[in-house]
């Protein structure tokens, strides 16, 4: 959906209050052939009855056949297409290790490498140095690099791997790499790819030669590469995109980060579900826009323990009564993707949807569960960017198109 | 779908016909959750056995979880992208009141409106003077305004809101409006966006002279502002888009405006169902493509009467061995939205289809109603503009693409 067609349809003042919760890799196969799926096996009372009352369908959380990472995943649960809406990847490493990245602050991910008496890389990875060793190297540059008029922050992100963010005014970061990506190369240049850019690069490569000398005696980490330069993107937000003051509701912090960079508030992380409820709860009057973020069902997907996924899926239907009871005007429970247990991984197959409102259209189906989603109003394989319309319609928030 | 594309396909000579019955406003959603809808609850024999050798189908006007207003809904049906193809404001309020707006003619919505002595907007309604007085001060604008080489045409809407035509050789319409859209102001002088529009904009700004002096003693309706400048769209039309001579068979001027707008044939209103069938039938060797309009499902949605819309529907129900009896090669029955009575508004949930033809592929469904046709051969959610294509294709009126 275009942020244009919906801005000015969007209804001001409306208090309708919308939940999306989501339950991580919450698609799933069953073990065996014809088998049930970890949702369809899981016992779900609550969601079945929610589900007699709402629409049911399967989203696409890409396009057809793409396995979604977990951070496309989400920006298209929130309504962007992650085709469109692309984050850099120093701007990812941020979000991912909870590093409150500002307007004008210059990322990129870095790795400790080991180069020869020629400054020639022999090992990309410094010999996949202990992540012990990361930290202690990048709170050793943290203290020595010093660059006039900038600060230059190091964070550990594991083992031989580091987040490099350059903060002062007016950087842009359209930044070639330095990393050469083959050993026997010494390591380029930070060079800027626009004019906006020179004063960045200027000060990164400042950073790489105070980082040579820093590290010099350090082997195997004795030099260090950067890519991925990337900034915070310009994104419409959700308070102006959909009218939506938004909080995010999460244990990890990649999860708050990619719902921060949309423009939502995140309060320090819940410790397990009912936690979040809490927080849920406590914010429910100040906010429009509730994403609840589920973790585990992902993890035990990951790690193939059906039978943990299934029991994960069950705590969760258990919660569903709290959030009724704060009566939303609109509720939808899905997944960011699939993460079938039977694969170990995240997958392509399109994940469950249940969209519950007022003014939903019966559609027949009485449980929440892949093959049922089938059956469902909302339809099949639908994008997921498509459902934070939807919630704006079942909410009220949005006047009729024309005349 | 592009023109582009259909257009080398269209085979010419073809003379297999193609109805689309349009009941404004059918989707709908029952009164109570779990019940029925207003097409579900009602008794359509005839509709109910067509179903069972058609393909059915749930359709969206413009986008997902967008309401449409009418006149984008029905560009939709007729194959327009109503995201692409807009209606200037000024060409829309023609159509409404059944103006025959020709090709250079320039259409703004006007409002008369109260200044005080010095010019100062007072009112910008003019205190909403009656219809009746809106229509005398529109026949003395008429009567007086004179301007050498061009028409001036005023016409009514409704209390303080009139129509403008200016009809003129090579006259174009990028004009800014003149409302300020606050009072306290003046008028604003109407201003050529474009060279194009200079010839234009100096006509309408003597209009606007003469009818300040011929006002002067009209208070509270002292003088006007106008907005929305437009003029017929140059679209590719049915003729030349389908290969389709076409004619709109509508009670109410809003539909056969559209129509006119995609290049149909429109004749004088019919007054009843049974009217507009004749007029179908006394057609029926004259032309390829009938649009048939029902006004009145879409009235007793937006009153919330359940049961008279039920009653429309099985109406229109009686009407459809009539039409099958003219044997039409494609027969669409739909809306252009929904009208859920509970509602009693437009809404966004999506429009049952019925699209029967000899070639249909059977698909299982033997009713036509919302729960059923998500049951259907044409898919769930699915774009109205679609509906054109599939109609030509089961027409028999596309060759293959491609050896």
């Amino acid at each position: 959906m275009d942020f244009d067609v919906l801005k000015p349809l969007l209804i001001s003042g409306n208090k309708e209050k919308i939940v999306l919760l989501v339950m991580d890799g919450l698609g799933g196969l069953p073990m065996e052939p014809g088998g049930k799926t970890e949702l369809e096996a899981a016992n779900t009372p609550n969601m079945d009855r929610l589900a007699e009352t709402s629409e049911l369908g399967l989203h696409e959380g890409i396009r057809v056949g793409i396995t979604p990472g977990s951070g496309p995943a989400h920006l298209s649960l929130f309504g962007y297409d992650p085709l469109k809406y692309v984050v850099g990847r120093g701007a990812l490493s941020a979000l991912g290790i909870d590093f409150d990245l500002r307007d004008d602050d210059v990322a990129a991910r870095g790795n400790f490498c080991t180069v020869d008496e020629d400054g020639r890389i022999t090992d990309r990875r410094a010999g996949r140095i202990s992540t012990e060793a990361g930290e202690r190297l990048c709170a050793l540059l943290n203290e020595k690099v010093s660059i006039p008029g900038v600060e230059v922050f190091l964070r550990p992100v594991k083992e031989y791997r580091f987040l490099l963010v350059i903060r002062g005014e007016g950087l842009r970061a359209v930044i070639a790499e330095t990393d050469p990506q083959v050993v026997g190369e010494k390591p380029l240049l930070a060079k800027a790819l626009n004019p906006d850019s020179a004063k960045a690069a200027e000060i990164v490569q400042e950073f790489v030669r105070q980082a040579e000398k820093i590290l010099a005696d350090e082997h195997p980490a004795n030099m260090l590469v950067l890519r991925g330069f990337a900034q915070i993107p310009d994104w419409p937000k959700f308070p102006e995109a959909f009218g939506l003051k938004s909080i995010a509701i999460a244990m990890y912090p990649m999860y708050r980060g990619v719902a921060k960079l949309v423009g939502m508030d995140s309060p320090p992380a819940a410790h397990d579900y009912d936690e979040e409820i809490d927080l849920l709860e406590a914010n429910w009057d100040k906010y429009d826009f509730f994403f609840v973020h589920i973790k585990k069902t992902d993890s035990f997907g990951e790690d193939g323990n059906f039978e943990k996924k299934v029991e994960e899926i069950e705590k969760v239907d258990a919660l569903i009564p709290r959030i009724l009871a704060l009566d939303p005007s609109v509720l939808i429970i899905t997944g960011d993707h699939s993460t079938p247990c039977v694969m170990k991984k995240h997958s392509w197959h399109p994940v469950p949807v249940l969209l519950h409102a007022r003014t939903c259209r019966p559609d027949g189906v009485s449980s929440f569960g892949e093959r049922a989603c089938l059956q469902g109003g909302l339809g099949v394989r639908f994008p997921a960017y498509e459902l934070m319309p939807l919630a704006l319609a079942y909410a009220g928030r949005l006047e009729k198109f024309g005349a």
